[in-house]
């Protein structure tokens, strides 16, 4: 390395840490505002999350940064492969903001807070209107963003979906989603047809508010999540969040009158803070510990939550513990009975309550939308009438009110382009389960309560490089394939043969 | 007003605007810190706590500040009365501050940081060794703080009493805890010549934490806590902490076995709340919204603690919930007793956790203590001996280990001089509970569970001029007399001899 580029590197690093410093207050700010900030706070504590996150963003697109990445990326080939990584991101992103000024960003964070405001006031009253003002205004930063964009892709939703699976475009998801939807359709008609039924009534038992937090904390000790370097809290619409190198947070919310809902919830964070809590060292050195895309942190998440959580094996390691904490509660239910009610299939309205099978049809409705809206097919004030059809179509059912309907969800307050990797990342976890399954006695170790050996396998297998490449190279070297839905349709119906018996 | 002051003066906001941004953003991540930062993730969370305070020190610190300031100083007579406030407490501040530079200021932040680390760490294995390190950096921090100060008084421990009670200094202290201790001594002699037994069989009975929280925030919105613009967390250490004006967070914590302990915690830290939640909005406008001293804060906080929260009128209150929701735990307990065990007097080990009678006698050691490690008197490695030998002499007690001892409180965190603001607290609530019985009917309000009356004159009469009169001048236009600790002394033998009978 030529001093120049040694001297151009140790100045980006410095800065590069102070910019980490201003993200890490910006997410504790973040998560203060989604966990404890009372109502009549939300407004100024909006503006505080603003303007850090707006100073950061001066940081980072100075012009002192833009020479620096500039120098660097013009002498990569002097770099090591990890700073190689991190200048093509840096530069990546900088092609992206080149034309934002800071006063523009400014204005763009103030939508998304407004709307995450805006939408958690209609969201309670259940009336999209109230939400449309700030929806209109959220699709319209977006378009301004990307029409700001050197190197835009032609198509807007294309670029979208490219900033959450980067190199997955809606020509390879229009094709995927065909696949998955015929064969999501048929399963169901499978299951639909069966006379099979499934024992449901202490689903809505009233299960303690306490005893649920202490089961959550149960299962995520038992899978792995490390408490020293981690928390919990309650909030409207879980997430995980990486505060810091040391300090990933995961949050869930209780309903007494639906148990599963929490349970389920909970496991799929602490999936994805296991991935966050397992990252290689050197990443977080170089600056490149959250690279990893939305679809490949999904396909983790999912991969605790249903391979791992809705299974035979992890129900029957889970019972004792469950059996005795909700002993007033639930001391009737069977250990079969458990696992069966895990997974009913039935469609219904929301999305984070759905079970395995019809969970991609509410995807492919999303999908479909955010791709209609996008290109102007359907103006966001039809989108609520759209979004009922849809869901009339796909699963034959009606929101009584738009909580449960075209609100339930928080990411419609951002960009488009988030949904579809939840369905890639069932493929993904489905074709990567084939290999876990060949190198070790996956359902064994689950058995045992294992989870450890589990977690060594996915740090070396599907971490290591997660944050180092693209989807699409990540996964041909996880398992020598390109993106399929085969292997998610096969596994669902091995399983859901066996439970509803055709 | 001439034109260049006008200017100056909105230089200056605008300054404190972004100055109240940091703040903002400073005192959340605080109660992060304090509240949910995991073990591990408190050194990286330190450090940003200390950037954040430190920039936010340069702002307040820069050479427009102080000229702008120097410039309004010069013409206070042309600005109206809480401007005047506003600019003699920035002016005052700024000649505290003008030889530090941020790099000492920042190097204070650091060792004030590892101090609360560490005394978690000695706290949680009860040994003051670990901790006597950061004690002697803390003692030093604070002598160099003080050398650097332009007008410091000639004692170091008086500069120290004055940051938290302006005016108050130890030559009236050493009469005013005088006056206290004979008094005190005098009082507990005759109640340990009662021979009337309190029962306590039930204090130490399990009651579930979740029960507990759901008792603590039916007393805080009793008592006219809004949680609209307010929340509450647990925490090692209980404190309240004003976030922003639309948010005063309250923190607690629960011991299965000890329910009164956190009742009271949150109804004292609850006092806190509503003062900060009931200053006048022009204070907030003028910045002067911070000014309460210390002592005047306790005098409220521990006026809802103590002379409301431990009356017969408000045992009264709360009984029935009380009953209702400890049935399974706490039904066997009469109104009388639970009012009698809540004023149990004992010497006993731990300051928060000290009925009102003996608890003047653990600030008198503390102050004691501080006055003479100021003085030079008493080496910090020799701190843990001194206190063991007062609380014999005092209280004939004696710790099992230091954490119920020398490491009990997280005060020595930081600077000495706020432990007797509590006392001065007792000593000023005392004297305005005799204004407000003589204009309302006081225990009448309370028996009713008319908090809001109680509230409302304490708005008008208490909280309005807080910010804007040092305690001296505020005491005297609320009470119309200087500090004394007769009244408190009288409260005090009135509600004692009815319970003892003597």
């Amino acid at each position: 390395m030529n001093e120049q580029t040694k001297k151009n590197l140790d100045e980006l690093y410095k800065e590069l840490r102070i910019i980490r410093t201003y993200d890490h207050a910006v997410a504790i700010i973040d998560f203060d505002f989604e966990t404890c900030a009372p109502v009549e706070g939300r407004g100024d504590e909006g503006d505080v999350i603003s303007y850090f996150a707006n100073k950061k963003f001066a940081i980072s697109n100075s012009g002192k940064m833009k020479r620096t990445i500039g120098y660097l990326y013009g002498h990569i080939e002097e770099l090591d492969e990890l700073d190689r990584i991190l200048i093509r991101k840096l530069n990546e992103n900088l092609e992206k903001t080149a034309a934002v000024t800071a006063k523009t960003q400014l204005k763009w964070l103030k939508i998304y807070n407004q709307a995450y405001i805006d939408w958690l006031k209609a969201k309670e009253v259940g009336d999209f209107s109230l939400y449309k003002k700030s929806f209109c205004a959220v699709i319209k930063a977006s378009k301004e963003k990307v029409a700001l964009r050197k190197n835009a892709l032609p198509d807007l939703y294309d670029n979208l979906l490219n900033d959450c699976e980067k190199g997955v475009l809606s020509a390879t998801l229009d094709k995927f989603f065909d696949e998955l939807k015929v064969g999501l359709m048929e399963l169901i008609a499978k299951i639909k047809s069966s006379d099979h039924v499934i024992r449901r009534d202490f689903l809505s038992r009233k299960v303690p508010i306490y005893k649920q937090q202490e089961f959550s904390e149960y299962v995520l000790k038992l899978n792995g999540y490390d408490f020293k370097r981690g928390h919990i809290s309650t909030t409207e619409h879980p997430f995980t969040n990486e505060i810091a190198k040391n300090d990933v947070r995961v949050t869930t919310h209780y309903f007494e009158n639906m148990f599963l809902s929490n349970l389920y919830s909970v496991i799929h964070e602490g999936g994805h803070a296991i991935l966050m809590q397992n990252e290689p060292e050197e990443d977080f050195e170089h600056f490149i510990n959250d690279s990893v895309t939305n679809g490949m942190h999904e396909s983790v998440s999912r991969f605790y939550e249903n391979v791992i959580g809705r299974s035979k094996e992890y129900i029957s390691l889970i019972y004792p513990e469950f059996h005795r904490l909700f002993n007033e509660e639930l001391s009737d239910v069977t250990e079969r009975e458990l696992y069966e009610a895990v997974n009913i299939v039935e469609p219904s309205l929301i999305r984070t309550e759905a079970d395995e099978v019809t969970y991609g049809l509410h995807i492919v409705i999303r999908y479909e939308m955010e791709k209609a809206i996008s290109a102007g097919k359907i103006s966001p004030a039809a989108a609520k009438k759209e979004w009922n059809r849809l869901y009339r179509e796909y699963l034959g059912v009606t929101p009584k009110n738009d909580a449960e309907g075209i609100l339930q969800d928080v990411h419609w307050t951002n960009d488009f382009g988030y949904f579809p990797s939840y369905a890639l990342g069932n493929a993904y976890n489905a074709m990567y389960l084939k290999r876990i399954s060949s190198e070790m006695d996956f359902k064994g170790a689950i058995a045992r309560g294992d989870l450890a050996a589990v977690n060594d396998w996915m740090k070396k297998n599907v971490f290591a490089e997660a944050n180092r490449l693209t989807p699409e190279k990540w996964l041909l070297k996880l398992t020598g394939r390109p993106l399929t839905a085969k292997d998610f349709l096969e596994y669902l119906n091995d399983k859901y043969s066996e439970i509803y018996g055709f």
